[in-house]
């Protein structure tokens, strides 16, 4: 047995069980009476709050524009796109009724039958693209590059707190281009913008890649994803971005008069990250004492801990607290302030409730350091045990090199984590074997890279077989395939393909 | 006949089409294929996003956390607290089927019928009491300061984009408090909090008042409420705060421990501005070439239109405008950069486009300009033909005056014209000529300040006869009724009452 854990079970001891401790103890969030629908708690919303602000100025220095459109879409709307609308019929709420009516035993029921169900969005694409068609007339309108920040429902059979919910938050772009070539480069800055905002803000290293035809966004010609790897060798989509050619804006009736006079169907795009990004984070980055975030994401760099014994040092104590408090809170970290928490709760192991959340740095203050001026400095990637005495000035003069030594520290260990668990395998025992093995314990594999033949009958059996998918085929490794054979069937290979368990 | 207007109809001519016209023209949203359900296109939801980060500062700053609770609620949990649910019954959109079926001739149709209907939020009291329920176990935990920032639906039959539409954008507070008082004191600062907001961002002055019963939100105890003034003499209910006593924390079971070690029912408030706000601020300020913005909402500040003539000046011209544009944007005002412009679109008119989006300042830059190193200013709240010109050292050391002084001038002109029609009235045969002259041409009236007995059948009656309401009994005017009488019946008079008619 090891030392004793914040978080019971252990990852080790059941990774699934762990996570859930994880969400509830750091007080992110809960479920509530509504099947699959999540509620996120201050402490998970703040997380929110803080990537939406950091990917929303990604958004508006790339040139995209929010709006916003209807929750509602008209079924016969949403069937325009019939691959789109079959992808998404098995998870679609359904409104039918327009208000409440009493009835036997004066309870209420739904009446007023619409004449047309309207479907809660899944995503936006039909209604959007309506809206373009109204918009885009001449190539003077185009591009069009708009973005919306917006709840959307999925009625998800089996649900987890962030990861996959019947409700949950995103962001969804939609743009509209005069040229496919455009609009694929579009699809691809938009995967940068992704694979930088979670590689240098949420320090999670991904891998780039198309997604394989089976795995396409439902009514894209073309979908691109990052993937990331759990500390239990299974991958998490954590953004898509998908090239949508012309079938939507056939649809959805977008033309154009292009410069050459010629009316034309315009290329349309869209792309998304979602609250799963939370749980992805947390998986990523969590340890056996709860949550541990990144600093530029988290809703508050510092706690300051007030050892507080109901004497005459107690005043003293907490006017040194907000002294600290002051002073941090006017230093930049990354285009916000420095947050500081002061928890002057009169209760035993507050510093737990700390570490669980996940907060960066915790400061102790009793007496002996506001006599000497003194704080006590404990990380939350360090041993809980391990402290650092400094001056008040040198913490100030340090904080955004501590914070900065954290947020790549957790990076460099998710990226050796993720070279650690990736794998060429080259024989289809292997790869079987592989993934057999591990579904033992905590690991669930990791990555494997294989050369792959293309045929969607091979990828449907290793996902018969295994529950083993293609995350992706990773870009920049299609090259030199010509002489490689599939490590699966021992054909020519088309791909090299990243092959892993999934969430 | 007057000069010619940007906008057709004049205000004058017809208020109703001039308001949708300015909408429209000014590209701040428009209907969609859904009934009711308004796109909020980019210009509008920029104002819209300054709302929500200026609304969210003040909120923050007095304590307040944002979380997130689902769109959906359970029919048998709305339906716990009576009059709440009553109150919104016949506007409730209900979500009865999970997923899509295909039918006969391959059509879907709504299938996998859920065990419980679920209401789409009209707002989110229950929901969110519920959770609360769980999360307040002792007077520690109290206060409990909450906010959501959400989209909610009432099936509205008779819908006016921003004004009354059946989907709308809201923040929505929810607090909980140990005692009455504390619950009260919260419920009167919400809505200081949006007196403050209104006058010093929106430039709209409020009347601050109880509404009467009748007037009430579903459930409360009592309903706080700001009220303006529109040009046509029209009221519009801006902001709401609620006192709603018990009756949601006895309906959800929200417990406490107090210090005295009893277990006690606590008490809650929950208040909401939406964007409604929007279309009051339309109403309120525009004029016959369409909007006019508040520079401290406006989601740019100036608009920079250099005057090309496809010759070699052009380069030079745009690096002129290039160079205004980074100096001004280095600006701030009000927390945010001076956000320019630059419509660099080589057609006719375009000025039109920006003196129709309300932009407060316009800048012409010609050849003669830059030779000259000046600028010529044009303010939105001057007639379009008033100009000025000055050095751009000057445009920048003035910039925050000039745009100052717009915010000023249209909030001392909204207040003088809100001062101009205000009348006191003492008698039902003027009150009821006041109220039935003013149908005519662009005044319907204004407030009217008036004494009332204090019952619902007089206020019924003048609803029936005039379409007038009790807008709100303005606070800080109840004192000295005692010797008062009812400008309606005569009888005693109970409160001071501000009557209009309403959007």
């Amino acid at each position: 047995m090891g030392a004793k854990t914040a978080i019971t079970p252990t990852r080790l001891d059941d990774y699934a069980e762990w996570y859930q401790q994880v969400v509830k103890q750091g007080d992110l969030a809960e479920n509530s009476s509504v099947r699959g629908c999540m509620i996120i708690k201050p402490w998970g919303y703040g997380l929110w709050e803080n990537m939406q602000q950091t990917v929303d100025n990604m958004l508006k220095k790339t040139g995209h524009k929010n709006a916003y459109f209807p929750i509602f879409i008209p079924l016969s709307l949403m069937s325009k796109e019939a691959e789109h609308v079959e992808g998404f019929a098995t998870e679609c709420a359904v409104v039918t009724h327009h208000r409440l009516e009493k009835g036997e035993g004066n309870k209420l029921h739904p009446a007023g039958p619409l004449e047309e169900p309207l479907i809660v969005r899944p995503t936006s694409e039909m209604i959007i693209n309506e809206a373009f068609a109204r918009w885009v007339k001449s190539y003077r309108d185009l591009p069009l590059l708009i973005n919306q920040w917006a709840n959307v429902v999925r009625w998800e059979m089996r649900t987890r707190l962030f990861l996959r919910t019947a409700e949950f938050l995103w962001q969804e772009g939609h743009t509209v281009h005069a040229t496919a070539e455009e609009a694929v480069a579009e699809t691809e800055q938009m995967l940068n913008i992704y694979e930088d905002f979670l590689e240098n803000w949420l320090a999670m290293p991904v891998v780039k890649g198309r997604k394989s035809e089976s795995e396409r966004f439902p009514g894209a010609d073309d979908t691109y994803t990052v993937e990331t790897l759990m500390q239990d060798g299974k991958a998490l989509q954590a953004g898509t971005s998908h090239f949508l050619g012309q079938n939507f804006a056939k649809a959805a009736g977008i033309r154009f008069q292009d410069k050459d006079g010629e009316e034309k169907y315009a290329w349309t795009t869209s792309w998304a990250v979602t609250t799963r990004l939370i749980g992805g984070m947390i998986m990523m980055h969590g340890d056996d004492d709860g949550l541990v975030l990144p600093p530029k994401i988290a809703p508050a760099h510092i706690v300051l801990l007030p050892i507080l014994k109901g004497k005459e040092d107690d005043d003293k104590i907490l006017e040194f607290c907000q002294t600290i408090k002051e002073n941090l809170s006017k230093i930049n970290y990354h285009g916000r302030s420095i947050l500081v928490e002061l928890d002057d709760r009169d209760i035993n192991g507050k510093k737990w409730d700390w570490v669980r959340k996940g907060i960066p740095l915790r400061v102790e203050i009793g007496a002996k350091e506001v006599a000497e001026g003194k704080v006590s400095l404990q990380k939350r990637t360090s041993s809980p045990k391990e402290r650092e005495e400094l001056s008040l000035s040198d913490l100030e003069a340090q904080v955004v090199d501590i914070l900065d030594g954290i947020q790549n520290s957790l990076y460099e260990k998710a990226l050796t984590h993720q070279k650690e668990h990736t794998q060429v395998i080259n024989n289809k025992d292997d790869f079987y074997a592989f993934f057999s093995k591990s579904s033992e314990g905590i690991t669930q594999g990791g990555f494997v890279k294989a050369y792959w033949n293309g045929c969607p009958e091979v990828e449907k059996k290793i996902k018969d077989d295994l529950a083993v998918t293609i995350r992706c085929l990773p870009l920049d490794e299609q090259e030199g395939i010509a002489d490689k054979v599939c490590a699966l069937t021992g054909e020519p290979a088309k791909n090299l393909a990243l092959f892993a368990k999934a969430y």
